[in-house]
């Protein structure tokens, strides 16, 4: 059997595609109010989501997500063989708190908010190598957990830096299959981690956009097609600053974005609604997923899309001690076929 | 094709099983004092190697592991196609700065103590799967940077409750390939995440013995083996009050432990080193397994292991907010034949 990676080839072709064949978003408030709010399916009404903490309410948020993305196929949790799941709390906690409530087989994951295409890439590989024929594959942020546990207290009311970004409420489930309708997962590309040496906390962007030009470079090589090839090549919370910089350094590299790029974080709010340079978040490359771009494939206005989520491996730990923060992104090819 | 994964059943067979070419273990100078101090490879002489602080320390022990168990096949990190590693710290950053220094291909997992058995089941299923031919797998803790994590800072010196356990400064890597000479991973067994609302954050091995009696009779359930097939089953790190439950409940569920059941936790430490209860830390079962346990199995003394690799989903913050711990257990069969 031959192996479909080879040593210095990071990308995996899938022989039989995994099947897309359910998905749900659940988003904040705020993400509602934002131009694609009646793209998600489950807007909250305030950040509690009738708990008694902020913590317990993103839990529930991604429990809900996965059990309406089981829901849209007439499945329980008990009818997919595995989740895979990771978030942005220390020792995920929203994942494994989920995963103790739906009591499905479980691996966690850490790739903070590249999460949503290493579960993605991950599950595929799991179900196109023959060991399941459903996974679920789920993440998910909260605006006041994470800025709370990253940065400052929300309550704090600490003033953002232009560069700063807006954790996106979200979360996002996609019901993966080997049989079914849908969207395909056609081939994925696993991410190095890279770090160019940026240091400030409110400037997540600059820190990941250098690991999305990698994975992007290392798709288009790897597969040797076109840069045009996809219908749309977006990546996951880069925000304003960050794309920016990953629009100069793919140019560098000879691949042309434009007119095919655009960013989750770019996309998710409106300028109006005060988030600086964007959205980030796990939740925030999950719910666009999720919501709007899988609609968009759905009815045929994307056919071929690249979804390079990208995360910054930050840890207030770290910083202290004078780290820098790397940053790492996982690209996932879902076509209409 | 069919899957070889059902509904219902949290165990994968492996069709082609993946061989352990080569494995490597560095651990710290108490774990070096213990009974197994001879077989591992490397004994720090004390806690900072090197580094200006013990998170430092605990990175660079990662990463040296992963060079250590390539170095013994003559591979550089470059030769292997994919790092699967998790660790204990927030963000799991001993693996994503050891992955930044080894440049390769990463996918951070979080199972806290689990760890070592879910790279090593993941990695299992991308080679089987026939998507690379090599992965390094890997995981590490430090008992300094745990406790402060965790519990409290060690310079504070608080007094431990005898259920207490010492987290163990220590790290394993393996190099799982397609072909190769070696023990070969047979079988796994995904685990679920249980919950017996123990909230004492002084008594991990309590949290986890029902999740490793789920998940090995699981094992034997799905594969319809004896209770004795396996010359040991070991569990990951639920030390002496674990282990205890563990017999316990493996008997009402009609499973005969011993005599052929031992816990990392229980075995890496003698009583005389003042650890209370045992061992714990993602680097209690990873270095018993790349130290002791693999040489056994190289010298026939075993031929079919069961690791049972045993995390407690522990989190400061949850357990402010009143949350019990959950605990997860995965099992990886390793055979020579």
């Amino acid at each position: 059997m031959p192996a479909k990676k080879k040593k210095g080839i990071q990308t995996v072709v899938f022989e039989n595609p995994p099947v897309l064949t359910s998905w749900a978003s659940i988003v904040g408030p705020k993400e509602g109010e934002g131009p694609w709010g009646g793209d998600f399916d489950w807007i909250l009404e305030d950040y509690m989501f009738g708990e008694d903490t902020w913590e317990k309410a993103e839990n529930k948020m991604l429990r809900e997500t996965v059990k309406l993305a089981l829901s849209k196929n007439n499945l329980e949790p008990d009818d997919a063989e595995i989740l895979l799941a990771g978030d942005l709390l220390n020792q995920v906690i929203s994942s494994n708190f989920a995963a103790r409530e739906l009591g499905m087989p479980f691996l966690g994951l850490y790739g903070a908010c590249s999460t949503v295409a290493e579960a993605l890439l991950t599950g595929a590989m799991l179900i196109d190598g023959g060991f399941c024929e459903r996974i679920v594959a789920a993440t998910c942020s909260h605006h006041h957990t994470a800025e709370r546990q990253f940065r400052f207290p929300t309550e704090q009311g600490t003033q953002p830096t232009p560069s700063t970004q807006w954790t996106v409420t979200g979360a996002g489930a996609i019901v993966l299959e080997f049989l079914g309708v849908g969207p395909r997962i056609t081939s994925a590309t696993i991410g190095r981690v890279i770090d160019m040496k940026q240091n400030d906390m409110t400037d997540m962007g600059s820190a990941m956009a250098p690991a999305a030009a990698d994975t992007i470079k290392a798709h288009f090589h790897d597969l040797d097609i076109p840069s045009d090839y996809y219908d749309l090549v977006v990546t996951g919370d880069l925000a304003k600053v960050g794309m920016a910089i990953l629009e100069r350094l793919l140019v560098r590299e000879g691949l042309t974005p434009k007119p095919n790029y655009s960013d989750c974080g770019v996309l998710i709010f409106d300028e109006s609604q005060g988030v600086n340079s964007g959205g980030s978040g796990c939740g925030c490359a999950a719910c666009m997923l999720c919501g709007p771009l899988l609609k968009k494939m759905v009815k045929g206005e994307i056919n071929k899309l690249l979804l390079v989520a990208t995360g910054a491996l930050m840890s207030p730990t770290a910083s202290y001690q004078g780290e820098t923060i790397p940053g790492i992104a996982h690209a996932v090819a879902i076509e209409n076929y």
